[in-house]
């Protein structure tokens, strides 16, 4: 019989991140006198995580505490999907990590998992942070179970109304939800005072969760950010280092790889390692995918701009739509952000990686036909690169080329059925491309500085 | 580093179930005019499950198509509780096979792709169910998305309310799903004629399923059952097969095992291939567990009973609490069943299994404990199981006792969150036994015939 899945035992998760900032040149974060410093960080991050975030050392070791935690559910499985190459009748062979067996089913607690662990290190009791489809805060409330934090959970109004069972799981884990914007931060009150019926957007959301943990006068709060970061893509690159063990140990090697891109980290964590390969001579290619309703990489303008709408954060170097951008509603809540991690920005500046949008309703068709495949219900986050993958396998068929596909199944869906519902009734629309917003954002990026083009190599 | 999980590869899933029917005697379903003969039961059931389900072969052989379909997600990990020994501050070591990895979340589709991919065997080209919690319903539909065929799930009213998310799983995979009693079968117009508001009980919905494939003039209809009988109880043999290999692989061997039962079909699973040793002269403690609300095994009289309402299925021998009962509307919908699998009930007849009951509250405590250990939210059903799992290691650590329990994680609770939610909130109560159903239900099994006591050595 066909094997379909490749597994890993516990022992030989990696031992070791992976540190793109190694390897590529990028631009500082600036604040308002100059480049940011670590220190400037110091009330939003512990300090143990802020000198990973400015690392230069291309390994990082992986503290035992964390590797417990993760081989609660790590390796994750990278499967064959067989039934998915069998419907599309195509004569590429596609893999998928499987990131959907965590507790709270993403790939999101790799990097929760980590900063509980450091801030906990550091002395802190208590993180906040934001969450749009709220994967990302079912994760920080998991891994804060799992170290006695407590966590505070700003999740975006939209989501908050459409999974109500997100706010259930992350109390089932002892954290607190609210939505956002709230009434419990300065920044939440002043946008529902502008606008009172906002669907809100992963920017206010950041914009509230920073307030809540710098105001906390004990000192012992902290905030997490699930996706953007320096550090975060670094805790997700066990994603892409187990894939490539996996990959070898049957003999294969990527020609194509594809992950959903919101801020960016399921997508780096799986692509990363093979970006390092990239560098030293290998041909793929890499494609991170997002929507044609928010899409950053593919039509908006690199440029510093802040990574929250009330301007809390420094000036990140990023594909940017805008900080005031609020992205329209549709159900994947973990896409809708007006930025793009600095990383992966450099990259697609640096022509390594090759963005890809596609539009809600090819992104739920994909979802359906690997629903009724290879049997599992994904993410709608994952559906976008769900719809990639389909599209380049379709593409190896055309022109009757064997190439090995690998992609980022980042979620499953039991969470998101509503929206499947909602396709389903045939209720779910595709939206315009927003020209204007972005037209809008030009003019605040002209009071910015310009971020240098660099060339890692 | 300590080692969490023990996996097994795709080539050692069993190639074999176990049938219990070779090792102990049972009382044949009786029909109106006596025992129930093959022949009988062909509108119901295709013939090749048929004869599986009065096989008296030990070993039954996995066709390979049944393997593949498995492979998705089986082998399932086998899994130390570390954090929830040192929760409990127990001596004992204990496991457990988690079968939330399955793509709808549970154990079900372990019989479902078996039922399935028979049933296609034999030319059927629709098959019909009934559904409580909805995890049966959901693994039906998946399995017949794989084998493709045509599903009709009639879910418990109660369920069905208290779980949305549930039908648009199975409309994903394809199937139709309807709640329970539907103005679509006679019967159950005739219970909504009766009791327009009940909240519907799995023995309804078993009756109106039945009705839905014996009266379709296509011939092509089947009915397909997720417990009680023989052959489902076989299919789920490869959770204990399994769980025994890993458990040689780290050189232990259970003193206690655990599952909930309600239909008994994952207890089984797990159970029966220790049965198998425990005839052969292992000590073990073998414990299913039910509800206090719907107490079987534990309070109920051993009868011949109907496993439907309206009695379309024969008398098969088994604990009942009478076919009209309607358990109280609690969460744990898998375990809403007036019967028990006739194997199952032979079994506590014999004295080889020791069953114990539960109140809801307890269950969630329970649950509640292994998500903020363990990490894992679980089902309502599984919280059964965890309650007596929790009972056990405490009694060990009473008694300084370093026994090893093995029990089965039988799914996930992620589409169950609205009950967390209720129990977070304070809203969840126990139920009162049911006396006084009890002893209505003795007067109907008085017209009926008697089970003999039989001991099978």
């Amino acid at each position: 019989m066909e094997t379909k899945k490749v597994l890993l035992n516990e022992d030989e998760i990696p031992r070791q991140w992976y540190n793109i900032l190694a390897d590529i040149k990028m631009n500082p974060p600036m604040g308002p006198d100059g480049p940011v410093t670590p220190d400037m960080l110091a009330p939003v991050f512990p300090m143990n995580l802020i000198e990973q975030e400015v690392s230069p050392e291309r390994w990082i070791d992986i503290p035992e505490e964390i590797l417990r935690v993760l081989s609660i559910w790590r390796p994750s499985p990278l499967v064959r999907a067989y039934a998915l190459e069998k419907a599309l009748d195509t004569p590429a062979r596609i893999y998928y990590k499987y990131e959907g067996v965590s507790p709270p089913g993403s790939h999101k607690p790799n990097t929760a998992v980590a900063q509980a662990y450091y801030n906990k290190e550091f002395g802190i009791k208590r993180l906040t942070t934001e969450t749009g489809a709220g994967q990302w805060g079912s994760a920080l409330a998991f891994a804060c179970s799992q170290f006695g934090l407590e966590c505070k959970v700003f999740m975006v109004r939209i989501s908050f109304d459409q999974k109500p069972y997100r706010k259930t799981m992350m109390a089932t884990w002892g954290a607190k939800c609210v939505a956002s914007p709230s009434t419990e931060t300065k920044a939440g009150q002043g946008i529902l005072e502008q606008n009172p019926d906002t669907p809100g957007s992963l920017g206010i959301a950041i914009s509230e969760a920073i307030e809540a943990a710098v105001t906390d006068e004990s000192g012992k709060t902290r905030y997490s950010l699930g996706s953007v970061l320096n550090h975060v893509m670094l805790h997700q690159t066990v994603i892409g280092l187990e894939a490539k063990k996996q990959m070898e140990k049957i003999g294969e090697y990527p020609d194509v790889i594809i992950g959903c891109a919101g801020g960016g980290s399921n997508f780096a964590g799986l692509a990363f390692p093979f970006v390092y390969d990239k560098f030293n001579g290998k041909e793929i290619a890499i494609h991170p995918v997002e929507p044609t309703a928010c899409p950053t990489m593919t039509k908006a303008p690199f440029v510093y701009d802040h990574g929250d709408t009330v301007k809390m954060t420094p000036l990140l170097p990023m594909h940017s739509l805008g900080h005031t951008f609020v992205p329209p509603p549709m159900h994947a809540g973990g896409l809708r952000y007006h930025g793009m991690a600095p990383t992966v920005s450099q990259l697609v500046v640096e022509g390594i990686l090759e963005p890809k949008a596609y539009g809600q309703l090819d992104t739920y068709e994909a979802g359906m036909l690997v629903a009724r495949s290879e049997g599992f219900i994904s993410a709608p986050e994952t559906n976008h690169a769900l719809a990639c993958v389909v599209d380049v396998a379709r593409k190896c068929k055309e022109e009757g080329k064997e190439k090995v596909i690998l992609f980022n199944f980042s979620g499953h869906g039991l969470i998101d059925l509503g929206a499947y519902e909602q396709f389903l009734a045939g209720n779910l629309t595709d939206y315009e491309f927003p020209a204007k917003e972005i037209e809008e954002a030009e003019k605040v990026f002209a009071n910015h500085p310009k971020p240098a083009i660099i060339k890692s190599r």
